[in-house]
């Protein structure tokens, strides 16, 4: 079956997010003042043939790990959506 | 109040990822083959300080309008959290 999944690969909380600070400034200077703590990070869809959601879930994990993700970096949520 | 609003940019469906296709042939080339149609957007996390939800997701549109998103390449989702 193929599952449709999508993956949220987002700058650590902890870290400076320098795209995030600029979108925030963009923002401001049109007159947007009530917008705060920008952060901006990947979102990626991808379809997975795989023989359960649990299995599926695992693919999206493993390609998140190895490739879409900088553990040192981001962080990764992964949703499953059929 | 401040809301957390979760927005959504995503390339439109018509259009070419070459971003996508780029992840695409790099998790076909770690082996993993059960994955197919890869695309890649942006996510972007905000607070915005609002009288309502409604207001809250309408500051969120026009931020996606004016800034987050290109209509002609692009399509957005707005999620207010809480």
């Amino acid at each position: 079956m193929i599952y449709q999944v999508q993956i949220k690969v987002m700058p650590l909380k902890d870290l400076l997010d320098p795209q995030g600070k600029a979108v925030l400034g963009g923002l401001h200077n049109l007159g947007m003042n009530g917008v705060s703590d920008v952060r901006v990070g990947k979102h990626i869809t991808l379809q997975i043939e795989a023989g359960s959601e649990t299995d599926a879930k695992a693919i999206a994990e493993e390609a998140s790990k190895k490739l879409l993700a900088n553990a040192v970096m981001e962080y990764f949520e992964i949703e499953v959506i059929q």
